[in-house]
């Protein structure tokens, strides 16, 4: 592996911000302004930490990685035995382990507190739990050079006189270490595969892994004790375990995925996970499709969990799109009670909208996720690279809610006029912008409603479209002609239409919302669809809504780009005079 | 309905305090001396408030039943229009309904704040649910006097210039506002039903309804937005909806329930539900017995709750014991991702455990009880009368339970020494004082550790005796030769036994348990029971119990009464042993 394959990934504006497009009123809650995805700017020098075996070449690397980045060097052995006024050794031999493993941590953080540095870790410093939660909280780059056992034994040659090999095999000594120590390192930020080439060679590809380095982007979802990190960016999957290993209690996983995804990405995760160490208790593929998120499928996936032997310290990790994500979230919220949970969507309606809030559930026959659970992921990682293998229809359906999102939010909306087409065209760092601002806006919402108990907005403002949209499904049957995404987006256009006939919006909002759902390849009206519908099917698919009170049509309606507000007093004859407009039968 | 049928339970105490048994070790969270049932002091006197519809003699009652109880009488009415220098007439018609409502309740608030009276509210002041809860929070006793339609049409002749009697007919008005109003008069803490007899008879009656009155004890469960009461006392059913009422967002329920406490006690909360108004959407009756806490049984709930119509504001109430509870909790739990829930426990057994600690779930091929949620009641109604249609022996078995609390808080187990027969015998103060204290005991260990997260102590105190109990449950097939009960009382006889082996408690301790649950028709030796067990199976079986962790036993072993710790490193060769001494096959 090339150092160049662990860059994480790079959101480098390759789109500039268009100003046009921005005229639409920031009413509500617009916290930013319309800009494009970020630019990079010059970022400040961080400090770096070097982890690694005995012979990873932890000094040797990091004096010459210091001298070209002009930063000061330092080993923190060094540090400590400088602070404590004896050997390593003696610290151990006087105070154990524990003693000075605490020492190490406050050193290490003292260091990292102060101005930056290129700092060599001792090789058991990682494996201390707050100790690696001390270099991330630092903000320091942590990197692993990570080196096969014969490299590592060639060069610890001469050092057998050090404590730890002292009357053993060095060779078996290292094993040893590897086996224990790795999965703590695969928690760093950068892996540099080191070989016998020559010092100063390791040192530039440390140093040209640092310059690629772009660390995903990290958006907290806040729920207090069951608060959780979207991490947003590019490989993730491979080195996942490292990133979720920090929020569960143990490194054991049960993975439910999707016989297509698990054939394009279960081998990364696979990898991933095992870098860091995790054993994997089961993985249950379902057959694609919505028809998985069933009761008698959650069974079995029950019943092939406890087989496994799973217990209440393994986590499930779903991998896959909004029915993989439901189905495992559900197993996951009611297997023994609740299991730590983590999501890893590949589709891009899941990254902006399903793995986020906690709504877990399967179908019954009497209605789609009328079985659930609220249960909140301890992490979500959103890897863009998997929107790659995305069928061209599926990605634009599921841009029809980051437009969703963009209406919802205000400035995101101008964003999304400007370059949504880069995001359906495959644009990465587009794609990115647009998955980190979706779940902002979403993850706000949430962490003001986690249960939807709001009378008025709230979550219920994410069903904007979503009372049309519903009853278009329905109508349809589920049945593949209407992809969910697809019906939003003719929703969202119904939605801003019905917006400006009850005289709540411009006149003009809903020719920019069907101007640019249909720039983006998808429909927005109801003539954009290969069927007729009836105005009184539609209406009454609408009343039987799970969000319908006492029969009342509920919709969530627009004054304009980030201003939306339930209403349960639409007149019936409006919707219907609407619906007749836009083509339907009585 | 004679007033005396609706006198709520009666606690007084028919049995003393025995201060033999109670030199126990009270070493832990022992808060009150062990004393009997408490004794019924003379109650100082307390408000009451009267309400009911125009015609019912509020004033006149209340004059008369001033006299006698020697309070003072006021009439709400009277005392706001004194406040506000106008008629009520004037105040609605100048202000509107909700001033005056709003008006109404500050003052009957200030009257409840003073000195004990008789209060005699207007027609309307029950309506409003803020009201409600004031004259609630003041600790007045609410007394509705009912009437039959034509007794109040008879007694408002004469009140035709009424505001709300003008040009309309006095029967259709009252039928009206009896329709409106009867459902939450259904609150008031004593009914009694109003006939033509004279003025004196009523207020008699009232007088003696009054003094036989013992409110439910009420006992709260401190889990934050979570927390309940649980109400414990006789009548409860026949005036459920009256107490469940205030704590769910709708009057609306469906009912789960088995089709053997359905014949018993169902006919007793339908028309407890009725007279506060509320709609029934399902009643759902299964089959008696642990088959019933099944997946497929789950899904067949869910579909026929959801085939009724429910919505987020339906609750579900569980009619019925610890299998009822289950199953129900856990539909209501993921129905809609959760619905409000009520708990009726029928059982002894579910009344001192199962109902109370939000654990729901169901069982798979794979195990008891491995899929479920936390999902707390709103309100747990644990009516002492349902006992008297126990089995005995299933009477007994939930004692068991009862005992075990004794143990794990101590002073309780003196209570139990001294009066645990007659709550065999079916005494219902002695029943009422068990549920009680027990449902305090589990209250405050699951207040203190909701999802039993803590590494020692907390909920998985609450399994002593359950280590060797489950174990023994398995190896009998749950086929119904051993209760549930019957098996923790075994397992408490072995765990006594167990810490007596290993010194932590006094060797008569196992002694003094199993007398006391021999005396009370217990087995408490594996000798008690009609077969025969292999120590490997048991110790098997002990091994892959839920709560084992990496393969060790994990036992709840007791110093004393009131003194019980988890303990993870029993060695297997002294459970070994000990199974063997008991009778045990290798």
């Amino acid at each position: 592996m090339l150092a160049s394959a662990i860059v994480q990934s790079n959101t480098a504006p390759d789109i500039v911000a268009d100003p046009a497009g921005t005229e639409s009123p920031a009413i509500l809650p617009s916290p930013a302004a319309p800009r494009a995805h970020p630019p990079a700017a010059q970022a400040p020098p961080r400090s770096v930490v070097l982890v690694g075996l005995p012979g990873a070449g932890k000094s040797a690397i990091g004096r010459r990685l210091a001298a070209r980045l002009g930063l000061p060097f330092r080993d923190a052995d060094s540090e400590i035995e400088a602070a404590a006024g004896q050997s390593i050794a003696e610290i151990f031999a006087r105070y154990g382990e524990p003693h000075f493993r605490d020492g190490e941590r406050r050193v290490i953080a003292r260091l990292l507190a102060g101005p930056p540095l290129v700092l060599a870790t001792g090789g058991g410093a990682f494996d201390d739990p707050r100790t690696r939660q001390a270099v991330r909280a630092s903000g320091a780059v942590s990197v692993w050079l990570k080196c096969r056992l014969p490299t590592l034994v060639r060069r610890v040659a001469g050092r057998e006189h050090r404590p730890m090999f002292v009357g053993r095999d060095p060779a078996e000594v290292l094993a040893e270490l590897m086996a224990r120590r790795h999965p703590f390192y695969a928690e760093a930020d950068i892996v540099v595969n080191c070989t016998d080439e020559s010092p100063e060679t390791t040192t530039r590809r440390v140093a040209e892994a640092l310059e690629a380095h772009r660390p995903p982007q990290r958006l907290r979802v806040g729920l207090g004790e069951r608060g959780y990190d979207i991490l947003v960016g590019e490989g993730l999957l491979a080195h996942a375990g490292g990133r979720i290993a920090p929020v569960l209690p143990a490194r054991r996983v049960a993975i439910v995925t999707d016989e297509a995804v698990a054939a394009l990405h279960l081998p990364a995760l696979r990898e991933g996970l095992a870098e860091a160490g995790f054993a994997v208790a089961a993985e249950i593929a379902v057959p694609p499709g919505e028809a998985s998120k069933d009761f008698f499928r959650l069974h079995a996936v029950l019943e092939r969990l406890l087989a496994a032997g799973v217990d209440r310290r393994t986590a499930v990790v779903a991998l896959g799109g909004g029915v993989v994500g439901d189905l495992a979230g559900f197993a996951a919220a009611v297997t023994m009670r609740g299991l730590p949970f983590v999501q890893v969507p590949t589709t891009l309606l899941a990254q902006v909208d399903s793995s986020v809030g906690g709504k877990t559930g399967v179908n019954l026959a009497a209605g789609k996720n009328l079985v659930g659970a609220f249960h909140q992921p301890r992490i979500v990682l959103a890897d863009i690279g998997t929107l790659a293998t995305l069928p061209p229809r599926e990605l634009r359906a599921g841009y029809a809610e980051v437009a969703k999102h963009g209406l919802l939010q205000g400035p995101l909306w101008a964003w999304c006029e400007a370059h949504g087409a880069a995001v359906i065209a495959g644009d990465r760092a587009a794609q990115a912008h647009a998955v980190l601002e979706s779940c902002r806006l979403k993850a706000a919402v949430v962490a003001e409603d986690e249960r939807e108990e709001s009378a008025e907005g709230g979550r219920a403002l994410l069903n904007l479209g979503h009372t049309f949209g519903h009853a278009l499904e329905a109508e349809c049957g589920y049945d593949g002609t209407l992809l969910h995404g697809e019906a939003v987006a003719v929703g969202l256009g119904l939605a801003a239409a019905l917006s400006a006939r009850l005289g709540h919006c411009a006149q003009a909002l809903p020719g920019r919302v069907i101007g640019h759902l249909r720039a983006c390849g998808l429909p927005a009206r109801l003539a954009d669809l290969p069927r007729r519908f009836s105005a009184a099917a539609l209406l009454a698919r609408m009343a039987k809504d799970k969000k319908a009170r006492e029969g009342r049509l509920r919709f969530v309606l627009l004054r304009g780009p980030g201003d939306a507000f339930t209403a349960s007093d639409v007149p019936r004859e409006a919707v219907e005079a609407l619906l007749r407009e836009e083509g339907c039968a009585a």
